[in-house]
């Protein structure tokens, strides 16, 4: 991505991503009673059960000025539109901020509490300048899943991960790195708490 | 293992392995020119280029009284002995302290400068054992490759290990985890350096 003169600021591109120790996203067999795949609960183990100890990179999770993230995050199946689904999450989502839907279906803007899904048909580098125009120069979020974080790393289009690293193994699933290509990171810090790694990486272009 | 009252006194089982960010410990198509195999001689980077900033890691990594290593760790190929390879390192290996290669092909000990290389055909559990034995009470720890490291952590036998996550993807070749099935750890420390990110983590029983 280069910028002209004439182009508003900036933010990063960050990515959060939790995987197990193994390097799985997610865990096999997803489905709509277990969305993120079988034995793969307890990936989320530090947010919810430890916010307080966990609470600076939480506060990065939730810093960006607009999310992306892949239609499989957003909700279950393929093909056309169920326009009776609203997201995983009910009527109040967890993004406090706009949310850009990454199909291969048209689908009008979604209102919810706090944000409003968009969804892109356009492509990655598309729906990542929507996301910049809508952050107005805060920091766009790629949010997932496992696919989506995979195709912006292997277009070398985030700047920050940040790997939250669950002390298990999950043995299958969908993989972080997989099919990405040689990347070169420097690591910028790492710390543990009892549920997790956290280790902050720039990714080199 | 069970310790009976007779048992003496045993140390801890440590591993401390370096991996690449997506989980390699060595690259693909290892020969006798290229060891590590395709790509992976940067794994190694943090400890040659940076000792002084990676010192007290590398201390724990040279801190066993015995090692245990796979057949592959000290020599290339299979069947039988070529008596004259006496190892990778020339006649001043790193260890210093007894060695216990796993191997399906008996041979005599081999003793080099400040250590000997003992050759156990009788298993993992049996290379244990006399590493325990020879480190009279100080730790043992299993040093490589993938695949000894992999039957260790299967069969539950290490107490501890501490990765040194390298900063960029391999893409391919032997991955720490693979096939060991479902592992419970407990994260004690991390920390990163310029070259690579330390993450220590006891194994549950």
């Amino acid at each position: 991505m280069t910028n002209t003169p004439s182009d508003p600021p900036r933010g990063q591109v960050t990515c959060n991503v939790t995987i197990s120790i193994d390097g799985f996203l997610a865990g096999p067999h997803q489905s709509l009673d277990d969305p993120m795949g079988q034995g793969a609960e307890p990936l989320g183990r530090w947010m919810f059960e430890q916010p307080e100890v966990n609470q600076r990179e939480l506060e990065h999770v939730t810093a960006a000025g607009a999310y992306v993230m892949g239609r499989n995050m957003f909700s279950p199946g393929r093909g056309p539109w169920d326009e009776s689904w609203r997201g995983w999450w009910g009527e109040e989502p967890p993004y406090h901020a706009p949310v850009f839907v990454l199909t291969h279906v048209p689908r009008d803007p979604l209102k919810l509490e706090g944000t409003t899904f968009t969804f892109v048909t356009e492509g990655i580098e598309s729906a990542l300048n929507q996301a910049f125009t809508a952050a107005d120069g805060g920091d766009v979020a790629i949010a997932g899943g496992a696919s989506t974080v995979n195709q912006y790393l292997a277009a070398g289009l985030i700047d920050e991960l940040w790997l939250h690293v669950a002390p298990f193994t999950l043995g299958a699933g969908e993989r972080l790195f997989d099919g990405v290509g040689p990347l070169d990171l420097d690591p910028l810090e790492a710390r543990s708490t009892e549920l997790v790694t956290h280790a902050r990486y720039r990714v080199r272009r």
